[in-house]
């Protein structure tokens, strides 16, 4: 033994285990990664992913966008920037939300790294290990990820074709406080919900607004898909009627396109410094480069036409899976029926394990997420959700017929066994 | 009282900082911030920031660079992306590092937005409240702040003009130690250190990597300025002569531009998933666009030459600021006489406050960060980091100048107190 080693001895870390912080025991590989894996193979038809489809952007325009940001100011895209956000993007900002009645000050904007990360600085400001997380059921498998490294527990409260249902988030408010735990806020997505596609309608949502409002429980809002409303516009956000209690979370992801990371919080001015506070510890600042690119294209291109054109786009999609899903799949089964959106939601007879039936999937080509990803207590096993968002409308149809063809075989091969048992 | 209140005023919170979480008692604004809002101001010479200086970057080429990217790549470079990053950037990264002497697999590569992301994610997996990170004393305030964000305890270890000393690491340890906690990491600056300026020689590299490794404790290199060496190369980096206990942080920001907020971490393998894991909870993927942007100036621009042409510019700044400050400074301040890098280290008379001293120095006309920024424990008072970086050669003699000005007209006025005293 050296020196050295004699040296240190005494409370040297046994193993690499000791050495981890405790809530590293958290960060495991989910079923969705090694999924992804092989649902992205090109002869799989990938119903699986959120991936916006791009090809109705024109991408003469956004190359001439970003080379007249370099060559104009390039000084400033280039640099470091404002650990808030650009103040001139903040300001754009507000003007988006204000199409859905937001009325917001630039000040109280925070630009993130996709909103992702704005749920990873809201996760850090609030929860403490074994906080409460309200969520719908099913969830965002993203956010239930965090909220889960941030060694909180997440309680899913009902929902039903129209979203969250606020007698049941009333009770479980009731419930989780019975128990003596703090609860730090609702997490919800109100428009065409990730994974259920579904939407809140006006009334609840000042119903479930003014049950947060009195509980103390702030509501944080994630509203991506918002602006993606095909057959009519969305309600007004939660954010509009309640500035004092509501996170928003925005992200121009699926408006504009995902590969330049640019979301954003619109926070309640009491929150604001320990958000930029808590972001420049984790980023320093925001890109400039991106952040201009989105100002840029915001100043000068016709988005509201471009956002109108992804919903022809998404709808048409929509309307092929909602079809194909009616002449393929069997009788039982029941899914959503989004008004706008990535997603539909569909349940199988309880007997169907999605999880496993995903081997035989991947034989049919054809790949989808299992419901249990969308739940932090493993319900949700005869779920699945499928996303129309990227393929074409002829895979979509392939898709969901190669699917329906498995789902059909399995459960003639569980009423087989029940016969035979 | 309404029902609703009724129904759930058990158990809700009184005030805004009972519904935070525990950590966010540790975000609060430090002194360097309200001093960046005045540093800024166009009339003030600032000495304070760190910004590299891009008048070197040729923006014609870079123009060229993002319009082919969209124009020939748009659908990839606009998408969401891979979680640790694009496959093709992560080789180019491999090849950056030759350059240091690293040999390295692209499979242990993270990218992330800026090596601050990097830190943060580092802290997120091993730091719980009360561990403790060994840092240079003093080092930069940037990674201070996201250690004491996790909570962690921050014990700074003696330095010279050589930067880190190995005795007094290896009695750091034992000490800290003795009291029971647990060391999960020493961070090291080795190139032109922020804010010291200095260089950790070889040998040195050797027994500190030796004493860490013995110790079981990882070290974690922070090289953003490694390739900015002025007058000879940087000796190899610490990673190139330990895979297994070196965590590597490696940037872009000072090499091409750090508006496109790429760094990256080179890790052992054994710590990957969790990192990949911990980054995809905190920003989903890193921005395809801007690392598609760097792979692509990489791939064909002549960026060896560029860094060259960075380290020419920069060394004529620190040239000038050396002179100026023999000429204006007084006799009994001492500073660091880096190498490389961005940055001068002050040491004034330990009567002279530089914190206290900022805002005669504002009315002067001239900014600089207070050595108190850099230490965890409150040192630093009669210290403060300059650095030349960004300011003409002119404004560095300017502002050199009038800072001199400041500190003897502050060291007279103490001498005619004592006197009267």
């Amino acid at each position: 033994m050296s020196d050295i080693t004699q040296r240190f001895s005494t409370g040297a870390p046994q193993n690499l285990e000791e050495r981890f912080a405790s809530r590293a025991a958290h960060m495991k590989p989910s079923e969705i990664r090694s999924l992804f894996a092989v649902a992205s193979r090109p002869e799989i038809v990938s119903l699986a992913g959120g991936m916006p489809n791009l090809s109705a952007l024109p991408m003469g325009m956004m190359a001439d966008v970003v080379d007249n940001l370099i060559r104009n100011n390039g000084q400033e895209a280039l640099q470091y920037g404002n650990g808030q956000g650009h103040p001139k993007l903040r300001e754009q900002i507000c003007e988006v939300m204000a199409l859905e009645g937001i009325r917001a000050n630039p000040d109280d904007v925070l630009v993130t790294t996709g909103s992702q990360q704005a749920l990873d600085l809201i996760s850090r400001i609030f929860l403490d290990p074994q906080d409460v997380v309200l969520v719908e059921a099913p969830s965002y498998v993203g956010a239930l990820g965090t909220f889960h490294q941030y060694e909180a527990s997440v309680v899913h409260v009902e929902t039903d074709e129209d979203g969250l249902v606020p007698t049941a988030l009333a009770e479980a408010i009731k419930t989780v406080r019975a128990t003596g735990r703090k609860i730090k806020f609702l997490y919800t997505i109100p428009n065409y919900q990730n994974p259920s596609g579904v939407l809140l309608p006006a009334s609840r949502r000042t119903e479930i607004l003014s049950i947060c409002r009195e509980a103390g429980i702030f509501v944080v809002e994630d509203n991506p898909y918002g602006l993606l409303g095909f057959d009519k516009p969305s309600p007004n956000a939660m954010r509009a009627e309640d500035s004092e209690n509501v996170i928003y979370l925005g992200s121009f992801s699926k408006t504009i396109a995902p590969g330049l990371r640019v979301g954003w919080a619109l926070v309640p001015p009491s929150l604001k410094e320990k958000l930029v506070i808590a972001s420049e510890s984790s980023i320093l600042c925001p890109s400039n480069f991106t952040q201009l690119t989105i100002s840029s294209y915001l100043a000068n291109q016709p988005w509201r036409d471009q956002i109108a054109s992804f919903c022809e786009l998404y709808k048409e999609r929509r309307d092929v899976m909602l079809e194909s899903l009616d002449e393929y799949f069997p009788a039982t089964a029941k899914w959503t029926k989004p008004g706008g959106g990535f997603y539909v939601w569909v349940t199988l007879p309880p007997e169907i394990d999605t999880t496993a039936l995903m081997p035989k999937a991947i034989v049919a080509k054809v790949a989808y997420v299992p419901g249990t990803a969308f739940y932090a207590d493993g319900f949700g096993s005869w779920s699945l959700r499928l996303s129309y968002c990227y393929p074409t409308p002829e895979r979509i149809r392939e898709g969901v017929k190669a699917l329906g063809g498995v789902i059909k075989q399995e459960m003639a091969n569980r009423k087989g066994f029940e016969l035979k048992g």
